[in-house]
């Protein structure tokens, strides 16, 4: 009898070029939107409005971009991230149409290429995965990187083909809805009194407010994106693991972190790209996330004149009471630049932003 | 750089006759009836089933009435409450027209009077906050009123200007749906065997059942009614507060009472007005919610035969054995008749009921 | 004053013959739907995809069986069980018809017999429980027997008329959706390698995976099932008991083992019939649900010859690792085979999967 579970891909089991075409097509509903406001405190009028959505050329509410990610994401991990080691990180990642409930989602990936490490234990796999919709318009394309176990660790691979990254998606490379009309928007809609023009490059936003989450809460979440991760799940398991516990999923601290820099950001319309992204420690049932947001960069938009993106580094740090320690991003240890010990997430992107009228 | 976040308002930035519009209306979807459903145990068949709600002349299931209150109060804390030290109460509320999935709804309050309090530390503000559909109708209006603080405690405002809070909402107040058709209703539907002729003045329902509310379940709740007040999600910052841990929202109480009142309630179509309000004492992740209520009044309603209203005391307690241990709402306190201290909840409603056939 | 609340039936107030109308039809909304996900990890895509259940001949996305199941069982409780000492078993359920998003389920049950117990104290009820549509078409029957306290153990009642339950339904008992059109399945949609022709009777399936089940995660799925037995979601009154806490409904760890099964079972399309079913011991909060299916039968679907049924054991167990400490069914105790005290659940059903194309 052939093993009818899914043992997941080993390192040796990746070929680069080759297509992972992800199981389980997923109809984005209503009441997926509904949980995701319940699960992340998402405020954002344009998932939470239809007649604003409607006014600024939108056909309806959209679906949170964060949504999108987890979902795509999610079902990626079967054949990408089973017997993955750690999550290394985000690159290139460009959201590319609106998505409404009723889409339907779907997820591919391409093996760009694979390096065996040094130990032989394991090795880093990079990945190019696309989210298309019912209609077959791509949504959501990006890059990530993972270290995977091998299945055999005592015969070498020679995999040494390491592709090249982007550190940046470029300002001409970011795409805004083609029917975005920002003559519609009613200022009161967002309470945000702060627009493109009046971001700093250099500013930092404390977003005042924390989140605590609760064990319910991310495995709810998590598996409302079909991410089957055994880590987030399985607590009786994660007893014999080196945390002792389960572990959150790192995409539901950006959309925590996302949540929280409404409060300061209220103006964004939405994410353009990641241009990278770390979890710089794990997070755990009973933490405390908080945030804050540097201005990187401001830049133009073209074809977009009502709007600029604004490059910015959203940080979520944990436990930690910021007015009374102040917390930057890294701190040098040992002569080196680290992350700050509160420090979870370390996210660069793009954010899509009105100009004042 | 001009502050991004928003600091709240103090007593001092309240003017009497001032609108404060609310931001981020909320289009209420099937999504969100499933998770209040699931949060609350909420079993009032007008918000369970559609061909139910049709054979009583609604368009389909409505939002629960509680549901509609919290999301339209949700949207006030930023702007009325977010410096607040206390909620003080409620009057004069009305539930003035049935709300639908798919329908939008926005806040909008009036400053109605300030008051300092003599300590100069802060001062007690109230308001009037109307919830409007995307039609601008007119969904639930009603006084509030809260104790803020002061940004300045040392300069006194001479604040004194203390509106006149109606004690009740009469009889002829009461708004019934015009579209209410009572011939279609079958009994089998709600369970119930007990109508408007059933109910006596004077007498008290014991509703049974008990419902523990854990941090997961409060967190989600306050979240999907996009309340944005601290106290109830962070839970490291809790640590510092004289509580020690998170609040519950105290509005989430009433619905888990609500909710357990179904149980001898069951013929109630839904809330008509609140004519009091008052939380009594704090409830934290963990305790087990009960309820009782008593009939406090019968009214006939003008233009509606078919059904009447009962004015209902219903009282949450908590963590207390009623069977064991009688509860009563009030006891005798160093001469003082105050709240029996198992007491959360006071609530003083008009509920809508048929009559027998 | 009659009384107001329900107290539940005794077991002399059950009647051979009798029809109980249970309260409280429920309009199942795709909020469900997404709850559901959320709460049990559910994958299998005729309930994820509107494109793949469209692909098959059915309108939409169906909603989730066993989510069937739990929303008619839950109507019950209040008339059979909310004096129950234990839910005995289940025989001869069939689900007959496919529940879409918007569709409106009500529950009838009529007593198939009692037999009082030598005890004097309690007795059994067998009911037969039907869940119907909007249009009066019936999606799921079955057969459920459960013990009763009596109202007055002092006097018996000469109960003895004890009905005969199916020991299985019969392969051409079991009813396949007539629309069903199985040439239009793509195999990467559920990403399962294995169909009816694959799986070998005497096979056993380890599903790998686990689930840990928070307070907040059950209570939130009973109660959106709208189950109303009081030991699930009464934490204060649970102190009292013998078990000191909460149980779990039952029921949901059927729901969490299924949704562990996908991974082994991929092309399952859905549940025809429960053949039989035993809750073998409580589960609690904070248990972690693993999973294994038994291969116990394999069977041709007259009408159907692109389908076969699969007659699975599936079986629940909790906090143990399966890989270190092999879990059997039974356990020699004493002379007698009992259930393995990790087993929770176990459940023998029939399963519509496909043929090899």
């Amino acid at each position: 009898m052939a093993l009818k579970t899914n043992p997941g891909n080993y390192f040796e089991d990746f070929e680069t070029g080759a297509e992972l075409v992800h199981a389980v097509p997923r109809t984005i509903t209503e009441g997926d939107c509904a949980l995701y406001i319940g699960l992340t405190g998402d405020r954002y009028p344009l998932h939470c409005s239809a007649e604003y959505a409607r006014s600024l050329g939108y056909q309806r509410e959209t679906v949170n971009d964060l949504l999108v990610f987890h979902v795509v994401f999610g079902k990626t991990v079967n054949d990408v991230s089973l017997n993955a080691v750690a999550n290394l990180g985000y690159a290139g990642l460009r959201f590319l149409a609106p998505v409404y409930p009723g889409d339907t989602l779907r997820s591919v990936s391409t093996v760009l290429g694979k390096k065996e490490n040094a130990s032989g234990e394991n090795g880093v796999v990079w990945v190019r995965s696309t989210g298309t919709n019912q209609r077959g318009e791509t949504v959501l394309s990006y890059n990530r990187w993972v270290m995977v176990n091998k299945r055999d660790p005592k015969t070498p691979t020679g995999a040494a083909d390491k592709p090249e990254m982007p550190a940046l998606v470029k300002p001409e490379e970011l795409c805004v809805p083609a029917s975005l009309k920002l003559a519609g928007a009613e200022p009161w809609v967002s309470g945000g009194r702060a627009y493109f023009d009046d971001y700093v490059k250099g500013e930092r936003i404390d977003h005042v407010d924390g989140m605590t989450i609760e064990e319910a809460e991310h495995a709810i979440a998590t598996r409302l994106y079909q991410n089957t991760a055994k880590v987030h799940f399985d607590g009786f398991g994660a007893k014999r693991t080196r945390f002792g516990k389960r572990l959150m999923y790192g995409g539901h601290v950006i959309s925590i972190a996302r949540s929280l820099s409404f409060n300061g950001l209220e103006n964004v319309l939405g994410i353009l790209a990641f241009n990278a992204g770390a979890h710089a420690s794990p997070t755990f049932a009973g933490d405390t996330i908080y945030a804050f947001t540097e201005v990187l960069d401001k830049a133009e938009l073209p074809g977009c004149p009502g709007a600029g993106a604004l490059r910015l580094r959203m940080v979520g740090v944990k436990n930690v009471d910021m007015q009374a320690e102040p917390v930057t991003l890294k701190v040098e240890k040992d002569g080196k630049q680290v992350y700050h010990p509160a420090v979870v997430l370390d996210l660069d992107y793009w954010a899509l932003i009105p100009k004042r009228g």
